[in-house]
């Protein structure tokens, strides 16, 4: 049976300074006392960014053993020697694009395929990236990933940092609901657009959305408001209807 | 010697109805009286889109031979028997990462990177197509593109649609210019972001911003406010210094 994924928008809603402030009782929940192997290769400075993210845990859910999963002699291995009662994988924000192709590259990809008895956490890049492919990402291809396709770890695409339109920008540019009907000119996967602060929880065959609001896309239908606390297992059944 | 590029970023400044209504000088010397062989990809109803911009700019400049690429039996040979005296090139806008795949498998791509000798117009996706890559579009990957490497008409990077910071938002996602200093993290290449209205225009060893200001994103410098009129020759030379 496959783990538990815990899938924020990003780490910080509005207004907020100290970072997954706003989802300690989810985190706790998911993380417990385990090892968590941070994954920081969305980043830049991968040393600094685990750093910032282990302290940010540690501030809210006091301490807990975080480490660089960069920092391992073969981070692929780790993964594949993880104890799933004991370990679990935190995959970090920044460029989906680049997360990609340092994972394509190390063999995490691989790694985190096999594992999904492991407990998946993600942030960001993080959560595109336990989604069926990155397409749905809103980064800048800065380089070249290596491919779209992800973990899958759940059937539906997440947008992370959803962000409504402004009635009053006259920029020319798609909007982001724009940019997702493009998706779905192309593709039927359903997309979540998680507004910062919120995130989704899966844990078997229930799926959850929680923490703040998010807008639902289906190729075919109109948008869907949705409010924190709802259930949406019903898309794991029908993940493009 | 290489022909004549003219890139827009986009097709209309804020406030603008007609497309194309703010660039009449320059479509009318790029274009003149030739046949304009329309690329549509970057779009999804391409026979709509087509009929859509032929007719925008038989509006602002008079009756003009438009044709859709997409309708030819085969793109690639009709590009590589062009006149170069007599057709030119115009990429239109949409999905950069569709129409990359696009062109990228009905041999457009490469039967462009051949005809350096074509005058090219593009307008948004269109001018990152005519890029070194399309590293600085702003779309959502939609669709895999088959590669991020591009024509290289130019050796600097356009960021089409260039957005300024909002100084009132509260969204955690990154703004353009945090985008491209990412980008700037992983590629040396310079980087003009082009506000909605203006077009490089390069000739020869001269390269030219004109329509509206721009903003100049070059690794390890500040960025540098770019006004309409500006020589950006100096760029051909010095792309990434």
């Amino acid at each position: 049976m496959a783990a538990d994924v815990l899938l924020f928008s990003n780490s910080r809603p509005p207004g907020a300074e100290v970072p997954f402030a706003h989802a300690v009782a989810p985190l706790r929940e998911h993380l417990g006392d385990r090892t968590v192997w941070f994954a920081p290769w969305a980043g830049h400075d991968l040393d600094a960014y685990t750093g910032f993210v282990a302290d940010a845990l540690s501030e809210v859910l006091g301490p807990l053993d975080v480490r660089g999963l960069h920092r391992e002699p073969d981070p692929a291995a780790t993964i594949r020697a993880a104890d799933p009662a004991r370990e679990t994988v935190f995959v970090g924000g920044g460029n989906t694009f680049r997360l990609r192709r340092r994972v394509g590259d190390n063999g995490v990809l691989a790694a985190l395929r096999e594992r999904t008895d492991l407990r998946y956490a993600g942030a960001s890049a993080g959560s595109n990236l336990a989604c069926p492919t990155i397409m749905t990402t809103n980064d800048m291809p800065i380089v070249d990933p290596g491919g779209l396709d992800a973990l899958a770890r759940l059937p539906v695409q997440i947008n992370p940092h959803y962000l409504d339109p402004d009635p009053l920008s006259t920029h020319r540019g798609e909007t982001r609901e724009e940019r997702i009907h493009e998706f779905h000119e192309e593709n039927a996967v359903a997309v979540v657009g998680l507004r910062e602060g919120a995130w989704l929880f899966r844990s078997g065959e229930r799926l959850t959305l929680d923490g703040w609001t998010a807008r639902l896309f289906r190729r075919g239908h109109e948008p869907a408001e949705l409010t924190a606390g709802t259930d949406l297992s019903w898309l794991l059944a029908t993940p493009s209807s």
